[in-house]
């Protein structure tokens, strides 16, 4: 019998998200748990000892066990299913693009929609201030690059969908709170499109 | 028969060194090519045409395909090895870490080190100074994360060690020269020793 799978999360992040769509596509039942990071929800004491001592979400429990991180556990949700393909140079080429995800495309986009969208421009720190333009640089050079791969091709890998796909939907489908503009982009709208229709796809919450 | 298999690198790179360290491991041999980004070898015509059209490095060439992203090439290395737990929540685990290593770690670590070591202090931008304590507070956090993870364990994921522990090698065993204090983690030290004690072990170039 598989084990129960429970959601620690925050329905506004799209790296939660990942895991539920992930989850849908694959029709596995998935438990939701939420918490509100902007109210320290996940920074009390039961969360910190229970759930993930460095206090961030997503958080995949399995059974007993607690799997942070939401690439680790979409791949955990999809391996052995065809989300994952079953050419190991595929496979590793969709890990490559779930790296570029959380190294290139992440840190820049989804970062700039939760400043502007959750902490509001007027509310960041000089810091954060500081920070904009280069993000700004940074994930106009992600959607470039995502352009560029997607104008000959349907899908990041092969020939259909796969785990790359769904991981760079996440924060793609949301860039424009981050004040990127998809238009300029029109093989990624596409795209967008094309992940939108799929079967058993879920839209986020708070679209 | 086995592809060839060629590693576009910086020898200075730990992210390029974690590919030749997992092959060493696995005596699986790679033929070596190397750029030196602080020239723009990595932003030539030939190399963004032929190897990685966003100029970066490290890329594993198997066959006539590259496969950017350093933890991507390694998995494909070590994918069927005992590099990679046989158990799949574990091998989720491994790659929690990796993704810990280049969202929260290599962002911070591996950064400073190289403004620090190659780029020089007094010649950063004033954007690259503002980032200095950001990034040292980052970098301080991934490692008492890890500190306290092996307080009580030997290696990452299980009882044996993977592809996480050679994968958060690679910038930690390098951290001081970026102003980071190995001797402030005694667990990070032991298990450094531990990896170093490994069978086909070999050193980065340039430590």
């Amino acid at each position: 019998m598989a084990e129960e799978l429970v959601l620690h999360e925050d329905p506004r992040s799209g790296n939660c998200y990942k895991i539920r769509l992930t989850a849908a596509l694959l029709g596995k039942p998935v438990e939701r748990r939420s918490y509100d990071i902007l109210r320290g929800e996940t920074r009390t004491p039961a969360f910190l000892s229970q759930v993930n001592s460095n206090g961030r979400i997503p958080v995949l429990q399995v059974g007993t066990r607690f799997l942070p991180e939401s690439n680790a556990a979409c791949w955990y949700l999809a391996e052995g299913t065809p989300l994952v393909p079953a050419d190991a140079f595929d496979r590793a080429d969709v890990l490559r693009w779930m790296f570029f995800e959380q190294y290139s495309h992440e840190p820049n986009i989804a970062t700039l929609r939760f400043w502007l969208l959750y902490v509001g421009e007027g509310n960041l720190t000089a810091h954060q201030r500081d920070q904009i333009m280069a993000k700004r640089a940074g994930g106009e050079a992600a959607l470039a690059l995502m352009e560029d791969h997607l104008a000959t091709r349907d899908w990041f890998v092969g020939d259909r969908v796969s785990l790359a796909d769904i991981i760079l939907f996440a924060y793609t489908h949301l860039c424009e709170a981050g004040g990127f503009r998809l238009g300029e982009h029109p093989a990624v709208c596409r795209w967008l499109r094309r992940i939108c229709a799929l079967p058993g796809f879920v839209a986020m919450d708070d679209r």
